[in-house]
């Protein structure tokens, strides 16, 4: 074995800061060892050796067969127990341990090293053969279900008829007899399923249970939690193989859990729970009630005392709150896992901020504790715990936008706007909703589709107004012309109420109270504060109303950096000039159109400018392509137009030539600009006038941002920017007001990237809009590609949404090459990004990396991306 | 004026290198004069002068309109005239020259320097009144036409309703006192359009012709030229202020324009005509019929033997052909112009080739003379001229696909089919036509559509195929249900003849004789000869049927580079075939659907084998998204459900779910591989099993190039090669033979390009898919980008068309980044292009800077492709 690489570790060898080669549970379990307290010795196959397996097309090759024997035979002489031998068996646990934890997603097999001889042996030794007996068929269940992939259920079909034959109920009333008799049972059932006799070899049984922990690591439940928590399928999982202790050994024996601090509220207290005479797995099986940790003390007073002392030198050791895991066979105690305990937002906060004040992190530390997303369930309302408890999910969709939500079903936009007008609050239930819905859903309390993603529309604006939506779920059947839907059998109608759940994804079929966010508390704003002081990163928020700029300034917002103006010319009066503009014959019809939506946009903006207090407002030009604006349904069709004075067949002539084949690559962004000049023109009338309207109030001093969306090339923004430069030069030189104004560009096309030196040259900011450039470098369109990237996630190819999490290989090189060209031509370039990817942690971090001044995100995000952006700035000091 | 920028050169000054300077015509007059030739004296106003015009807001600024003065004063010391002075009158031409010959894109002002005055005192110089005014007259027409914009049809009318008054039908007809009359009227006129009176101040009127001159390169029809030509924007044109010398001015005078060879045929002889008493624009005019140059001889045996002399001189000089203008005043012969003569491709060989013979150039020189474009009309049948001249235009579309068509009109597929098979040539006219068309566009002689661009569907197939198409005929009213359609007043039933001119956009409402192409002349073989020694780049075709390929071998071709699997899927049983499988449930229905298909595609591939004779065929795996495989009118989903099975309803399922908003961008590919490998691996087996069978045959030794389309990340790539290695190598292991083959991918996704290192790790070949690739980097899609580029075009933001020239600023620093990232990770990686681009010359060139291995385009493509890469590699030595 000499020169070969080293696959296997003792806990003596290890230490807590081998993670990536032990996984978290090798390495703490190795850390506590070293640190000279109780663990049961073991040894670790680490994570290396999964990455082998899985290179070795699914199997252990016979090097690290060999060196894992190596081991065995060094536990025996630590533990001075041989494998197999009745006489002084040793007895094992395999369990799963990744680099991450990921809580449950793995799988773990108790008492292996058991079979019909060792059984009778290990009877003997501890004098227990009921308790022997019932470790051994526990462990055949394990290992069959485990290893073996044979239905857990069937197992407990045994039990239940044995225990029928028997006329006894509780698994406690077992005989010593009985549990003789499920182990040929289980045996007999093992033979016929797998053809094969349940293995005997303690070896096979362990090199089989290596491997199954291996193959566990790509079991569908792990795929989604790794999905879920961006973690890499290359890490693997490592395997710790421990000597087994029992705290089902008798009344003297017992195992349980144990946190340092509450991790629901985070408050300093010994915080778990126990079972006397019990395995781990029934703790996590819920058949008895265990006890609270505190009454330990009254039942072991000296166990927990050791206990309580362990947890609090873990607690300054790791200078975490910490959560264990521990078992006491025949009173001595026994440390079987400790790691950095998962908690509630509040309980990080509140953590974070304590750990601060007993001095033992600095506040650096103490920013880099709290995970960003977290901070999301602090901002929305949630439902009261107590009457969610009693609720019943009648479906579930995708948790589209975080928050919960009661309220009366309304199935349109109409709807929602009427019913909220006389005061009450709706959910507005579509098969999917379009830019013509954004004022009923302004109003509803939550929003539920049947169809679209979590990049939808519902699920996009939503998440910008920071209102509650569940998307897709497909199992509704709308009716809109009866004003139901009918979801798990049963119908819903307009005016029932319902609740939804836009962090889970449920839905209720009933009315549940709902509690509101609570995050003017100190722990937050302390944490935010020191979050402040570390960031490099300025934090701007996605706003197009001032309800949604004073959100985002209220999470602390230093600006705006995209208002999308579109979603202004929706509303009421707009929409019927907006209409006429683009039904318009010749330029003069279509100025005449757009000049009775100015005064609209500029009392927009200056509603924008008032809210944002002086602070940057970053304005994007008129960007979707014009056949969104109009109708498609025939009486829609027929009432519109009369509505705007043109001919139905007009009107129909017009949206046909409007119809795109691939409307994302269409006629849109700048591109409207180029082709209608007057709607820049327009658009820099109502955002000049109202920065000189405001300017004049005296209050604040604006200098606008108007940002041009689409380019792919300098000559085009060039164009824009003349016509707004010309306009916006003439009205401030007749307004008497000294004003600056700086003129961007959105970066979001591949070529606009490619070439940003010559685009640089035109525009005096970039933002990156990280959507629509993920789009066009991946080539697929977020609206399409729901339909595939399931088979991508499937097979491993994608491991994550990059509309979610910016892709830093392509996307992300795209990015770095068009802030490095941006700098050389203009250095003092402003440069941010605007995408959904602004209020990603791990896409703030490359922001940071890659050396922006800003992200802007939407304003329920803003606190997100300032605790990310800090967290970037002390992981990478620039 | 001392270090001030020099704008304006005498002609002395110059020479025939400074074309960028001084314009062709500028340059050329300087070389002529130099070589002591008989020039009227001038000076050129530089082509920077015209940028400065430009960039001055279309001012002459008063540094240059002062320099322009000081050469005023300068020709007039040359010439011992003086400009204005009515006892010696210098009167002057203002021409423009850009630095490509832009033949009667801009605009001429003779005669300047004529006022009530001068005129008098020319007209007893040259004691001849009549010529005097009608010099005069003809000066204020241009002037008032080119420079003040007056309608020139105004002029005529005046002068029709003075010959009217007179009684007389002749322009010579007129008498002095009419022309004066005429003088009168025409200042009358200009003075009631414009407000103020004719300028009489010759330094005003040569100020306002060399404006007009730089406005003149802004006009419509030089933006289109230009477009058309590829000829920058920002060149600009130069303006060339000349002494007049007069071939009006009697018997003893004449004007011509003459080449040293025939400009259509190539034969070696003076050609060309000339007309007595006239100036240039008589000529042109065609009221007077020219007589031929041999004709001069006679008439002026001194002054022909002088010009043929000068013209033998300047070719020997120029070592290319010839295009001369000449003027004769009073017995003596001056040059006006020399520029190296346009000719037609057979015509262009001829010289290239004759020269070589004649030892004036060497065999490279030879193949940089020949335009690769010009090829194109060698290689297509062309209308007998005699028959088109009587012919009668009743319409024009687009020039979408070169040739000549003549053939019975019909308006289906299925018909041209029908039509074909009974003997009939047709032309089949349809809307548009979809890829269910692709059978009846086969076997069409042309084909004619009412919608659609140069780029549709109908015209790119059509440019495959060779097959001559006119698209977007949009006056065409079809009616499919009476077969016939209207255009110009007059109906066309389905049998009636029409023809139609792929190479001009023309239709004729009857039937025109057409003539073969004659490709295997002895001069294009030399040629092409002598342009293979010289090319780097191996040239392929993309060809889909063994058709196709022979044609691409004919016109010698090295390989296939772009075999597309989908057409194979749209004829007879393939298609019935490819619906199962498309509206499969699952693994199994799908595979059987998929086993029908196998045999036809392996005889589609071993057809192609053969006909490539064992050289590289490179087959590109299903890519089009799968809902272009299923019908869209309701009577056709009746149908075609009965066909394949299923029920209406499911199959409206079907195509709802596979509706894309965006399909250019959905799920289409390598996506469909990921989604149904079984796919992939029935390719795979029919790739392998025709190569195999058609090694066995014996004659070659097949080693086929399997390219997956579409990749984007290169797990993806692996993905689906690990499903194609699989599969071939067991056919191939049971097979026998001993087989290699490779894998590669179209590099047509901006991600691919950007991560071309880690796709090259997987790729074997890379084939730069530019369609795809353009439209990713600029974000716009081919088939919508026609409603906004018009605008771009318009406001000079683009200058050409990206899907025609590839962009080497945005897509081609994608493609440079690839190669250089690709070639890191595996040097020998075979590089090539199969985009439209790789038959278009400027794009042909990138390629070979680039340095990639091959291009590949459609089989009439493949002569120009083989021109353009010898060009680039003369001109680029790697």
């Amino acid at each position: 074995m000499a020169n070969a690489h080293k696959y296997v570790y003792l806990f003596s060898e290890g230490n807590g800061s081998m993670k990536e080669l032990l996984g978290g549970k090798g390495a703490n379990l190795a850390e506590m060892s070293n640190l000279g307290m109780p663990v049961p010795q073991g040894f670790t196959v680490s994570t290396e050796a999964c990455t082998q397996y899985y290179n070795d097309g699914r199997a252990i090759n016979a090097d690290i067969q060999a060196e894992i024997m190596e081991y065995l035979t060094k536990l025996e002489e630590i533990t001075g127990k041989k494998f197999g031998d009745p006489k002084n068996p040793l007895l094992v646990s395999v369990r799963s341990g990744a680099r991450a934890s990921m809580p449950g997603m793995m799988d773990t097999i108790l008492n292996l090293g058991l079979n019909d001889t060792v059984v009778e042996g290990f009877a003997e030794i501890t004098n227990n053969p009921r308790f022997a007996y019932d470790s051994y068929r526990r462990f055949i269940q394990m290992f069959s279900d485990v290893v073996m992939e044979l239905s857990k259920k069937r197992f407990e079909e045994i039990i239940d008829a044995k225990k029928a034959e028997r006329g006894i109920k509780l698994d406690t009333e077992m005989t010593t007899e009985d549990l003789k008799d499920l182990v040929i049972r289980f045996k007999k059932f093992y033979k016929d399923e797998k053809g094969v006799d349940f293995p005997t070899d303690p070896k096979t049984q362990l090199m089989e249970a290596v491997k199954a922990v291996f193959r566990s690591w790509d079991n569908p439940r792990a795929n989604v939690y790794r999905r879920m928590n961006e973690i890499p399928y290359d890490w693997g999982t490592a395997v710790n193989v421990q000597s087994m202790v029992f705290g089902n050994s008798g009344d003297n024996s017992g195992t349980g859990v144990a946190f340092t601090r509450n991790p629901a509220t985070g408050e300093k207290a010994l915080f778990g729970e126990y079972l006397i005479n019990a395995q781990g797995e029934d703790v996590v099986a819920g058949v008895r009630t265990p006890s609270p940790i505190s009454k330990l003390h009254e039942e072991m007073p000296e166990v927990y005392d050791q206990f309580a002392a362990i947890a609090t030198k873990l607690e300054q050791h790791y200078k975490d709150m910490q959560d264990m895991e521990f078992t006491i066979e025949n009173g001595k105690l026994y440390m079987l896992q400790t790691r950095n305990g998962k908690r509630t937002a509040a309980a990080a906060l509140k953590v974070a901020v304590d750990l601060v004040d007993e001095g033992m992190i600095s506040e650096k530390e103490a920013v880099l504790r709290v995970e960003p997303k977290q901070l999301d369930s602090l901002l929305h309302p949630q439902f009261d715990p107590a009457a969610l408890k009693k609720a019943e999910v009648i479906g579930k969709g995708l948790a589209a936008s975080p928050g919960a939500a009661c309220g009366k079903v309304v199935f349109t936009a109409e709807d929602a706007k009427a019913w909220h007008e006389r005061g009450e609050k709706v959910v507005l239930v579509r098969l999917e909703t379009s830019p013509e819905d954004i004022e009923g859903m302004q109003v509803a309390q939550g929003i539920l589709t049947v169809r679209g993603g979590m990049t939808s529309h519902a699920a996009v604006v939503a998440r910008g107004m920071g209102t509650c939506c569940v998307s897709g779920c497909g199992d509704i059947v709308v009716d809109y012309a009866a004003k139901k839907f009918s979801l798990s059998g049963k119908d819903y109608h307009e005016g029932d109420f319902i609740s939804i759940d836009g962090s889970t994804g449920n839905i209720y079929g009933e009315a549940i109270a709902t509690v509101p966010a609570d995050v003017g508390s100190g722990d937050f704003g302390r944490l935010m504060a020191w979050a402040d002081e570390y960031r490099q990163l300025e934090v701007y928020t996605n706003a197009d109303t001032p309800k949604d700029a004073a959100q985002g300034r209220s999470f602390g917002a230093q600006g705006i950096g995209l208002c999308r103006t579109e979603h202004m010319f929706f509303e009421g009066e707009r929409i019927k000039a907006m209409r006429e503009m683009i039904v318009a014959d010749n330029v003069d019809d279509r100025k005449k159109a757009l000049a009775k939506i100015m005064p609209y946009q500029q009392g927009d903006f200056e509603g924008l400018y008032e809210a944002m207090e002086g602070h940057p407002v970053v304005i994007r030009f008129l960007d979707p392509p014009l056949h969104e604006f109009l109708p498609t349904k025939e009486e829609d069709i027929k009432e519109i137009a009369g509505e705007i004075g043109v001919t139905v067949e007009k009107l129909k002539n017009v949206i046909e030539s409007l119809h795109e084949f691939n409307p994302m690559m269409g006629h849109r962004g700048c591109r409207l600009a180029v082709s209608y000049p007057e709607i820049a023109e327009m658009q820099t009338t109502a955002v000049i006038n109202a920065a000189i309207a405001v300017t004049k109030r005296g209050r604040y001093s604006i200098e606008p941002n108007i940002m041009i969306p689409l380019v792919g090339e300098v000559k085009e923004l060039k164009y824009v920017k003349d016509v707004v430069t010309a306009t916006a030069d003439k009205i401030i030189a007749e307004s008497g007001v000294s004003m600056k104004y700086q003129v961007g560009t959105m970066i979001e096309i591949p070529r606009a990237a490619l070439t940003a030196d010559e685009i640089a040259k035109e525009a005096e900011f970039f933002s990156f809009g990280t959507n629509d450039l993920t789009q066009m470098t991946f080539g697929f369109s977020r609206d399409d590609a729901g339909k595939f990237l399931d088979y991508y996630y499937e097979k491993k190819i994608y491991e994550s949404d990059p509309f979610a999490h910016l892709d830093q290989t392509g996307v992300g090189k795209l990015v770095e090459m068009a802030v490095t060209l941006g700098r050389k031509t203009r250095p003092e370039i402003h440069l941010g990004i605007c995408g959904e990817h602004g209020g990603d942690p791990s896409s703030v971090e490359f922001c940071h990396k890659v050396g922006l001044d800003y992200v802007s995100c939407s304003p329920f995000r803003v606190p997100i991306a300032r605790l990310a952006a800090a967290q970037a700035a002390i992981k990478n000091p620039r």
